[in-house]
């Protein structure tokens, strides 16, 4: 016995000191480690509504409706239940809106990196340092995207921000309308256009504008004959067609509204950076956040420019500054490897979905799709196949007159091609909304080819 | 010694063994903790910036500047040096705008639970899950903030949501003009007047309307005689001047436009829940988040509501819905402890900063003060002295006609009484912008009515 004691008790007390050390060691180790101070309940909370999964159908968000504590998912259309597993295949697909949420998965595999945490004191004022409303760092980020994707020169270009392009269409109409006329100028799209422009211009009914229509009437000379200002919006890549195209109005009078929501590599080929006088970009078709608001000009001319900020301080007082924190840390992300991750990511699933959408369609003599050829794009410096953001669908047949119609009755809801100054035997599909979205539009169109035989 | 050994070893051990049960209950404690996953590298970054302190003078943020790493003050006026100790004392004080800084402290004080964490993919869509761009759960927050505060009543009325109440002004003037009559409608407001009801309505110069400066001009039945539409603004407490203004024109021509940004118990007693046909309130002067741009409309007409909901949707579709977020974050604070905290600390700091100015001006011959009445508050349940958010100072002598000159001469920067519809003897001072700016100017005021002797 007095044996044994002599070696267990030494031997158990040195065991027994080294596991003290090592426990000293890992308490010291996970106790300095960083923890959360006061953002600490906010980021518990958030972290709780994301790991709410919605069967990957749907999301829940911080501020949707919680019940019995827990966060309430919101389904993608066609699914439903508490957690977004049931599926109504019988439902229809609602491609009207350019909702675009095919980004949403990238931002979800992206959560640490473009999440933004706000004080509750983060810019009260009506004003950033330099008593703008326009926050520096932002704008110098704006310019660095620019100049990594080879979209558009912004070299010697004003910076003016928008809720979204939605504000700065108008607030580009204002600023470019003269003043001191007594005619109001003439604000023309060529056919087939996005619908805002009539709409907007129309609502906004000033002295100083007026929506005329078509851009085409007013070609072969017309506008250098007349002392009116033309206002010609041009959407390039178009929307509804996805076409690159260009101004058709020229004179001294006439002016162009360059929207190029669009002119980023996920739905188009970038030949060459933009140069126009006045360009709107909005990052709703960029990042895919359409709630934030936000949107920015870039302005060849002061005066424009000045005009356009005595817009935005008039109507709104400029931008929120949330959503401006928030494109920050967004844009910070899409520079991220240089930009390939968010554009490989966006340019495959575009391409994917027109590739799909057209080898169900190749076989139908009853509807075709707009033609976009392949182009070289000088982002990612090879030709790209097309992988525009909208299908705009012909019903071919004389009887299919109203081709919203006429897919509605095949459980498909589009927008009909009137709004876009055309007519009803076009119509236009959104291909950017969700996975489910796109893959219940593009059954029922399946079902709808195959009666063709 | 064996003797010694035969107590040492099981006396070490058994300490040891203790000790060791207490590292791995602590290790297991420390290591239960709820730690951030995604959140952490965000929620690190903001705290890193909100513990730089910028001496109390100053604050920095996480879109501000950064150099070597670290975030850079931006400095209160008359503050200076990376961590704004610097102070200048010949420097001018700056209260010209209604900058609501007064409240930033509050939000310092309350960092845990304003704090708002934002996932890369909140509230992508256009829409919310109810189709419209108003968050519901916002919505019913608000309601339930004017049941207890006790300023407005909300039965019956419908909201829009505005960035600011700066983009409501013209929402609500738009919604409310005839758009088949030939004559626009005349706007109208009695002086003094906050200016942007001038500048924003001659801005948007409409068909539809047409600003006509000041409502008594139309006094006198004049009204009645005519088909003309009255749009009459009323701010009430007003700006200026704090009074607790009603519209002056009546008939069945008359529309009014109810701007109650200062109606809450900082700023005034709250006689009784407003009930206005058309009301504004932004969160501006109720949180002091001015940079965040968000207010809303109570509309009692349903036309009038879905007039303004589509002026939002043409104009920006709807607010930022980040800005939306962060709105349902600071109501919640603002509703804690039945809204005690935040109306207690404002209105003292409003009371008190009133209280001094009095004090200053009270010896004065050359200078003057609106007076305003002490009243019953419903909310405090007693009679509360004046806590207005703005002086609207008088020069008396004949001589000093360009009271603004007068006072910059004795470093201080107030707003023209011209702005407002009024004349030059009159200048108003911001008391809502940080300590600093009010302790500078006060500071100046004193020094120039001790020259009076």
């Amino acid at each position: 016995m007095g044996q044994v004691q002599r070696w267990i008790y030494p031997a158990g007390l040195l065991c027994s000191v080294i596991l003290n050390v090592v426990f000293v060691v890992l308490y010291v180790q996970v106790n300095s480690k960083w923890k959360p101070d006061w953002s600490k309940s906010a980021a518990k909370e958030a972290e709780a509504v994301a790991a709410v999964t919605c069967s990957g159908h749907g999301r829940a968000y911080s501020d949707g409706l919680v019940i019995d504590g827990s966060p309430v998912c919101e389904c993608n259309t066609c699914f439903g239940g508490p957690d977004c597993s049931q599926f109504s295949p019988h439902c229809v697909a609602d491609v009207e809106s350019g909702d675009p949420l095919f980004l949403e998965p990238f931002w979800m595999q992206h959560a640490a990196s473009s999440a933004v945490v706000i004080m509750g004191w983060h810019r009260m004022s009506y004003s950033y340092s330099d008593r703008s409303t326009i926050s520096q760092e932002l704008d110098k980020l704006i310019r660095k995207l620019h100049a990594l994707v080879g979209n558009a020169n912004t070299t010697g270009r004003f910076i003016v921000f928008g809720a979204g392009s939605t504000q700065l269409l108008n607030a580009a109409v204002h600023a470019l309308s003269p003043h001191n006329s007594s005619e109001p100028a003439k604000v023309v799209a060529t056919i087939p256009y996005y619908p805002a422009y009539k709409s907007q211009t129309e609502f906004f009914d000033s002295v100083h504008f007026h929506f005329e229509g078509d851009a085409s009437m007013y070609m072969n000379s017309s506008t250098s004959n007349t002392t009116s200002t033309f206002i010609e919006f041009v959407t390039t890549p178009n929307n509804p067609d996805g076409k690159l195209s260009k101004a058709v109005l020229r004179g001294p009078n006439v002016k162009a509204i360059y929207d190029r929501a669009y002119y980023w590599p996920h739905f188009t080929p970038i030949p060459a950076p933009a140069d126009d006088d006045l360009m709107l970009f909005t990052i709703s078709k960029l990042t895919g956040h359409a709630g934030s608001r936000f949107g920015w000009a870039l302005v060849k001319e002061k005066d424009v420019f000045e005009a356009m900020t005595t817009y935005m301080s008039r109507n709104t007082e400029g931008v929120s500054r949330d959503s401006q924190l928030r494109a920050l840390k967004l844009l910070k992300v899409v520079m991220e490897g240089s930009g390939r991750e968010i554009f490989e990511f966006s340019s495959k699933t575009m391409n994917d979905r027109w590739d799909q959408l057209n080898k169900t369609l190749s076989v139908s003599k009853h509807f075709s799709l707009q033609e976009i050829t392949p182009q070289h794009c000088t982002f990612f410096q090879q030709v790209r196949t097309p992988s525009p953001a909208y299908a705009w669908l012909k019903c071919e047949r004389k009887e299919d007159k109203d081709c919203p119609a006429v897919i509605r009755e095949s459980g498909i809801i589009g927008r009909n091609g009137t709004l876009y100054g055309s007519n009803s035997s076009y119509v236009r599909l959104s291909l950017i909304k969700t996975q489910d979205d796109f893959d219940i539009m593009l059954h029922h169109l399946n079902k709808l080819v195959s009666k063709e035989k």
